[in-house]
């Protein structure tokens, strides 16, 4: 048996050295088409099921830890899905992998850190949304999913602050269906629950 | 001394008559100036400020209670604010007051309504949201300030859901302070007692 190191150092979709694509995502797709990211892809439902349902987009998925990425990778063991790319690292270094090469920023359910003294660790904080900028090809889009309510009003005030319009807020996706969706383990767990699950997308030229 | 009737119906201020003046606002003001209107004006010192501080654009505050518009219609006993004017109705009846005349909307501190029962009652409910297309000029904005969470929360998700993008929320107005802000009379006792106000702008093409 393979231990988990073995197994996302064996597979495919994984890019162990994804510092060395810095400005140069075209050379591992291939292509030019827009490349969509999601930080904190956990166990990978959302992202391998977007790039299965848009083959004209490139997905990178980025994960810090071994236990989820390596989930992610058994699950993608009998696929060939072209348009789709793993990294494990930490999210704060963002801004080392990609240079203006993002079209799309999916946030799902990351981690809320509720206390006060760690919310520049929250992914939409503005110590965050300063590296996306550098990430950005054109226009800056941030899609996020979380059941935290807390996170989310801390998400809408602090987008909102950066200039970011805000577009199709919901605190109640599933009596707020968009076409499309496509859930996360957590959203599936959530919703089965009956935890209201909230979304929003925010703009930014 | 005048009774609440006899103060409210000598004031200059006041338009006993709005209905006369559907598609006709221009006369009142005797120019071609923006029109913007507080929905739920209270005792006016929100719109009275916006008055003062904006000669070039009119405002029209809209109440209901006799008991709050006539302390508004006192506070302007001996003010010549020329682009200000008074109506003492039922914001539902908006729609039959202006037609396609209408800039901005202000809702400040409304009735959150809180059982759910009483929903379309809410001023950013889709029963009110119909009604407010049917008086904007252009671009529909709506501004609104409450102090009130579940209010904000169902507001944010209605306009969205209806189309309006969002900008500039927050929910602490006093710690993202935005320039020239024009309390209420709500708003400064609120804030004086350590209650956070809530902000947003919505528009809609």
């Amino acid at each position: 048996m393979k231990n988990k190191e073995e197994i996302i150092k064996s597979s495919n979709y994984i890019i162990l050295n994804p510092y060395d694509f810095y400005g140069k995502w075209d050379c591992v797709f291939k292509n030019d088409n827009p490349i969509n990211i999601e930080i904190g892809m956990g166990k990978g439902d959302f992202i391998i099921g977007m790039a299965k349902q848009n083959p004209n987009i490139n997905y990178v998925g980025i994960e810090m830890y071994d236990s989820v990425i390596v989930r992610a990778v058994q699950k993608l063991e009998n696929e060939d899905i072209k348009n789709l790319r793993l990294i494990r690292m930490d999210a704060k270094e963002v801004e080392k992998v990609f240079n203006k090469e993002v079209d799309t920023i999916y946030l799902n359910f990351s981690d809320p850190w509720p206390k006060k003294r760690h919310s520049k660790r929250r992914l939409t904080s503005h110590e965050f949304l300063l590296k996306y900028d550098k990430i950005f090809k054109g226009e800056k889009k941030i899609f996020q999913k979380t059941d935290n309510i807390d996170l989310f009003s801390f998400s809408i005030e602090s987008l909102s602050t950066y200039g970011y319009m805000l577009k199709n807020v919901t605190m109640d996706l599933y009596n707020n269906m968009i076409v499309g969706n496509i859930a996360t383990e957590y959203e599936k767990r959530f919703n089965k629950q009956g935890v209201k699950i909230c979304r929003l997308e925010a703009y930014k030229d």
